[in-house]
Order: C-alpha cells, then structure tokens, then sequence
C-alpha cells in the first residue's frame, strides 16, 4: 500500500501524475480527542494526515457512563470518524488496529498494512487496569469502550429481569447488589446512576420485586471519593451519594472477584454486577516505542510533546507522561487531549515552516463531576462549588463538548427524557449481533479486549 | 412459581390473603403489535395478564430496515415492554423464551417457569425462512429481530472499510456489491436505503473507493416488485428503483449463496453482502400446539380468533392463518395485529361476562412502502399513488404509530438528519457486548436465531 495513494482526493479515482508529488505524511493513531484534534488541525497545512484508529468513532467518553446504565444511546454519544473529517481532503481515515511503530524504518504497521511518516502523533490513550488480577475482567468489565458500556448495561438489565423471574429471595444471592470498583469520576458517576435508575425508573416496572431496595456499593482504596478534588467538595460528593442510597466504603481494599461477589478488607460482599473503575494503564502499543515507560505504562515527553528519543514522534492525550513547569503531571482528562492535539498540529506546521516547535503548556479551565440529577461539584480555578449549579454547568459543558450537533441534539433530548420525564431511553437487551461466516471474520481481532486477554 | 403471586401489585412485598383472591389469567405470549395490543387492552378487565416474551423490547419492525441500513439507532425503534405497561397494574411482564405450549393442562412453559392460564392468546409471530437451505442463514441474514438489523448493519458497514483498505480493485470481489433477496417491502426499502447509503453519504467519506459505484442486486423470484400491491404501483416501485440505481432482477431463482456470492438462474453474482428477505415461516412454538398447521406454518384460525380446537387458546398476528369473508387470508402486517389484539382482549372481557364472543373484521385502511428519499407507493381503499406525496404520507404514519412519545420524537430528529442532512446518524461498528462468564450465560440461550439454528 504505497504511501502516495493517500495523497489528496480529486474525484478521479486514480489522481493523476501531478498530484501524486510528495507530501510530507502525519500519521496520527488513534482517533479520539487528541488525535482527531490534531488531524483537524491540519486541515489547511501542506501535508497528508493519516488517521488509524481500532473503531470506526470517535467516542465521547466523559459521557460513556451514561451508555453503561442506559441513559444514553451507544449512537448518541459517538460520531464516525469518516464522518467527522469528511470534508478536510488530506486526510485518510483507516480502520485498523496499529500493531507496532517501527521507528527506525519510520513505519507505522497495522492490520491491513503498514504506512511510512515523516510525523507521526501517538494519541492511543489507555485500557483498563486490573493491577495484575486480568482474571478479574470477565467477572468486572471497565468502562473504556462502547463494547465495555453495552456489556454494563446488558449485564444491569439482565439481573433485574432475573430477579424478578426469581421473585422474593433473589437479594440474598445478590442478584441486586451493585459493586464499583474506584470512587474517581466514573465510578462516582457509575454508581450514582445505577442508584438513580434502580430507584427512579426500575421500581416502577417490576412487580415481584422491589428494584428501590437494589444496593449499590462503591469501593475505593484511597480515603475519599474524587481525591482529584478539593476535600470539601469531595466531602459534599460522599454526602450526596450516601444520601441517594449508594454506600461509600473507603480505604477499602479488593481481594477476590469472582461470579458470586467481591471480597474486600477481608469482607464479603454477594454481588453479581461488579464495574471496574479503578485505574487505566497506557496502550500496549507504547511498549513497541522501545523507550522507558512510567509506572502507568505511560511515554515521558519533552514540552513540546515530542518524545526525547525521536524527533519525529509525538505523544499526547492520555499515554502523554507530561510534566507542567510546576512540576505536576497533566492528568488524563478530555481538556488536555484537546490542547495537546491542537499543539502538536501548531508544532508540526512550525517545523516544516523551519520554525523552533514551542513548548506546550495546559490551560486548566476547571473540572467537574456529577452525582446524579441535580448533583455535582465543579472545580474552576478558586471557584469550587456544588449543587443544582455545578450539575447545569456539567450539562452545558458536556453537550457543548459533545462533537457534532447530530449528537448534541440527541443527548439533549436523552437527557430531558432522564431528568424531567425519570425515564431510560435505551433500555434494551439486544443480542450481539452475530459474526458472519468467512471472509469477514478477521475483523473480529481488531477488538480492544483481544488485546487486553494478551 | 405459582400463579397467583402474578396479581395485582400493591407495593407490599408479600401481597396480603385478601389480594390474592383467583382472578382469571390470561396468557399472552409475544409483545410484538398483536400481543401488545391485546394486554394494554385488558387493562381494566378483571383479569390478570402474564406477558411472556422472549426480548425486553417491543420492536417496530416496519422500521427494522433502517436501522440495518444505519439511519436509525436500534434505540429508537424498541421500547422496553415493562415499560409501555408500566402504570397497568393486572400486567406482569416476564422476560423468557416459550418452550411449549400444554393445552391439556393449561400451562405453557418457559425457561425458568412455566404459568397456568385460563385464556392464552399467542401473538408469537413469524421467523426468517431459508426454504429448506438453512445453511445460508450464516451469509444471509434476515431482518426480523434488533439483533439481525446491527449484524446487517456491522456487515454493510464493515464492507466498506475493507475496500477502502484494499483500495482499487476491491469491486471485482464483490466487496461493494449488496444482493438483497426478495423485493417485498423489506426487502424493496432494503435496497433503496443500500443504494442512498452509498450513493448520498458514504461517498463523502472515502478516499480510495468510490462508494457511489457499488451495486445493489434485487433479486425477486417472481415477476415483479412488491407484488401484493396494484400492477401499476408495482411498476413505478421498479422504475423507481432503477432509477436509484438498483439492478432488480425478476423471475429469479436463487440456486446457492456462499462467502463470495450468489448464484441465481445459473449465473454467478460475486457478492460479500446478502440480506434475504424472501419469506417467512410461523415460530416453531406453533408446532408445540399439537394441530395442523398452513403451508407457512400458521395456526388456521376461527371467524372469532381462536383455534376451532380449543376454547381458551387465540392465536393472532402473522402467526395466525385467517380468512376475511371474501376467502382471503390477511397478510402480515402490522394493522392486522393491532386490530387483532384488541379484538381479542373484547372476546376475553365478552366471555368474562357471560357474553358471546364476536368475529373479527379487518378493517383495511390501506398499505404503503417506501422506496427512498421522497420515493413511495400508497393503496388506500380504491385510491392509489406514489411519489413525494405517499412518501410523505408513509413518514407520517410510521412516526404516528410509534409506540411511545420518546421514540417519536427521536426518530423524527434522525430522520431530518438522514433525509435533510444526508447524513446516517447511526453508522458504529460496535464490538458485540461480552457474554459474562458464569451464572448469567443461561440467558444466552435465549436469542431467537439458537431457535433457528436448531
């Protein structure tokens, strides 16, 4: 697959030979808000982008929660890649799992084939992290993909049904005992929605059983819920989830899952439903970088992003291990993916302009976490506050960050349907569809969680 | 499981002695139009009613098509069962596959319980028919369940990114070739939405390939398009058609379908896509009721709905063989159904009263099909027609009979997407949702194609 095939589009299906001159390549992996923030960056700069990601979307993960618990559409919060670039013509989008960066060669190889850079923006993010214990993943699905949301909401439907084919009794075997695992931003918000939907929605649809009595348990090792937060706030955090009904455990140690529950500080918990929002570790494609990871399987970069070992390879978003000038390093949220990919797009544009690229640096606007309906804090700069306030700001927020007005359109609708009318709109337990026989099978390997059984 | 732990719900765990006085049940297996219809109008008879159904949705399946060809979310089209009856307080929903029905002693049995009727009402509907070549359904998918429109929809999808991966060249392997089987209405709305995904979105999207030179094959084996409508309309749905760019092809017998195509009337069509949508059998529950069944294995009916060899068993929608007084069995459709499930919750309360049960009379208030974008055909009464108009009337009918405002108002939103802005707004491949290991992997069997497959 010779690189020059990927030169601009003329709507001739073979460009002719003028056009097929040599432009340098920027190949960017992974499309999520780091890489499809670089590539769109690129729009008006003299070079041919190619994007590689392992799915066809670009997904909004801040609201993947809200697909795991059924408030939301899978559809709703993900937006085709193709789609989302379809009008910037140098760049070419591939379907593909990357297998490994040969930096040497300056060749980038997937499934399919391999591509040569003269750039090239490693923005694969991260994948669940079970601390050793892989064997926990079947029983404890992470949140990290839309497979990961659309297995949580199967599995939380699932109990509720066999519950009540159960009847009485079926709350011994803890057929509805909900266990998240990690009190960060997803397993507060995790937890809060299981709790809102099990209380809200559910005890109104079941008639042998009483859903409002469903416990949800969220465990964390640390001493309090969203540590990333000024203690007040996380404070008021644990307050409004115990307040909903959720019981928050701290300093809460796992030792065992397994089909029938959790083992925790030497306690056992019966439970059938355990999500996994304890941590992430870098993308296994770092490893084939040959350099020195952090602890978190994470690339240290330069302050202008690149890696210090290679001029022509950058690495943003979530697998950057960036250290601000106050010595901090960056944390793995939307916000600085986004700015990172701006960057590295700016950067890119000054080298080939002969310019000295700049160092990076993050302009923190706040953070915030939401609860439940009507229940969130916000950090933003020495403004931290609660409440109805901080849940309205997150709505505003996530739907103004949200790609495309397709999709901000949907949630929003999504969202007034929750809220105001207590209903889930995307309640249904659908079977898998099914892998056709042949040709087409191979596609079954480009899966994130293939990767992780490795 | 007995059976009075089914009535009325009075928010106490363990109904008082009083409640649990025996009121009639009747049984209603199936939640599809007919089954639906019937218990939502049971819900002020003294009576209580156990809805069994194999999927916790209700599924609108005049729109499955659009969700196969990404216009739709699967969301959009189901509503969970539980709760469209969720304020009817004589219904209890019960997720499980029947197994069979025991008309001696009253009982039809389910997977995790069975349940004692005094009036059963099967409204099981009808599955895909291979005719005999159950091997195609592997490359072949139908389109009647939620789980074969996302494997349609994987597939058409997955098509092509492996051509644009492939580039140039991929034609000749049939890799942008799509045969849809049967030119009744799904299989006529099936290819119109093909050829309009092709042709109108995704030719934005590529680089390598140019979508718009995809084919689209609609092979009937009879000798025109949607047959069951006027000639004339049948002819401008086929010029129609042609004029999309869909090759229909009539009079055409499929010999063979395999990984890398089709054979039919002896000539090979290199094709990776086949959606069959060339016929419908009873669900093999029918089987189980001990009586000879149609050609198409339906349950022949009385005048009044039930079967002429039991009184307490109604057999109703597209499993039901019945005749008009002019000779003539109803056909599959929707209206039918409806009509139908209401006409059976009357006979119910009619022979609760002591009163004799009336016959059912369809009212025909016409048909429609679509073919794409402004493109239709309508029959109402003696009054037929096509084009924009009908196209029109066919997206106000189906937004109208819905169920529910939330999908109502949902679908609209895609469709001015789809049909304003050109654009498809479900277009994900998602990874199938991981089956869990352990306790919960009995559900598994509960799709409908192990049925199939048996």
């Amino acid at each position: 697959m010779p690189q020059a095939t990927t030169s601009e589009r003329d709507d001739v299906p073979i460009p002719p030979a003028e056009t097929q001159k040599r432009r340098p390549c920027v190949v960017i992996v992974g499309g999520g808000f780091g890489g499809l923030n670089a590539a769109r960056s690129l729009r008006r700069a003299p070079v041919d982008v190619f994007l590689i990601d392992r799915h066809n979307h670009h997904l909004f993960q801040p609201l993947l929660y809200q697909v795991a618990t059924a408030g939301l559409s899978a559809d709703d919060i993900a937006s085709p890649i193709r789609e989302v670039v379809r009008h910037q013509q140098n760049v070419q989008v591939m379907l593909g799992e990357v297998t490994s960066i040969d930096r040497q060669a300056q060749m980038v190889r997937y499934e399919g084939g391999e591509v040569h850079y003269d750039f090239l923006v490693v923005a694969a993010g991260m994948q669940t992290n079970y601390f050793g214990n892989p064997q926990w993943e079947a029983q404890a699905p992470g949140l990290k993909t839309l497979r990961d949301a659309l297995t949580c909401r199967r599995h939380i439907l699932e109990v509720f049904e066999q519950a009540e084919r159960e009847g009485e009794g079926s709350e011994g075997r803890g057929l509805l005992t909900f266990v998240v695992v990690g009190a960060g931003a997803t397993g507060v918000e995790t937890a809060g929605a299981i709790r809102e939907i099990a209380y809200q929605v559910m005890v109104k649809d079941f008639r042998r059983i009483d859903p409002s009595r469903a416990r949800v348990v969220l465990l964390d090792a640390g001493s309090r819920v969203l540590s990333s937060y000024d203690e007040e706030l996380s404070d008021r955090a644990r307050r409004d989830l115990e307040k909903m009904g959720v019981e928050v455990r701290l300093n809460a140690m796992v030792e065992a899952i397994d089909e029938e529950g959790v083992t925790v500080n030497g306690e056992r918990i019966a439970a059938r439903t355990v999500v996994w929002a304890a941590g992430v570790k870098g993308s296994p494609l770092a490893q084939t970088l040959n350099v020195e990871l952090d602890r978190m399987g994470r690339v240290t970069v330069n302050p202008d992003l690149r890696m210090p070992q290679d001029d022509r390879v950058f690495v943003i978003g979530d697998l950057a291990h960036f250290e601000s000038e106050d010595g901090q390093v960056l944390p793995g949220l939307a916000p600085v993916a986004v700015q990172q990919g701006k960057h590295v797009a700016d950067n890119i544009k000054r080298a080939m302009e002969g310019r000295a690229m700049e160092p990076f640096s993050y302009w923190d606007r706040g953070k915030m976490a939401t609860i439940g309906r009507a229940k969130a804090i916000a950090e933003i700069g020495n403004w931290k506050f609660g409440g109805l306030m901080a849940w309205l700001a997150w709505l505003f927020v996530h739907l103004l960050f949200l790609i495309g007005f397709r999709n901000r359109a949907f949630v929003l609708m999504g969202w007034i349907f929750a809220y105001v009318g207590m209903r889930r709109s995307a309640r249904l337990i659908v079977d898998p569809p099914r892998e056709r026989a042949g040709a087409l099978n191979f596609w079954q390997g480009f899966g994130v969680d293939e990767v992780r059984a490795e």
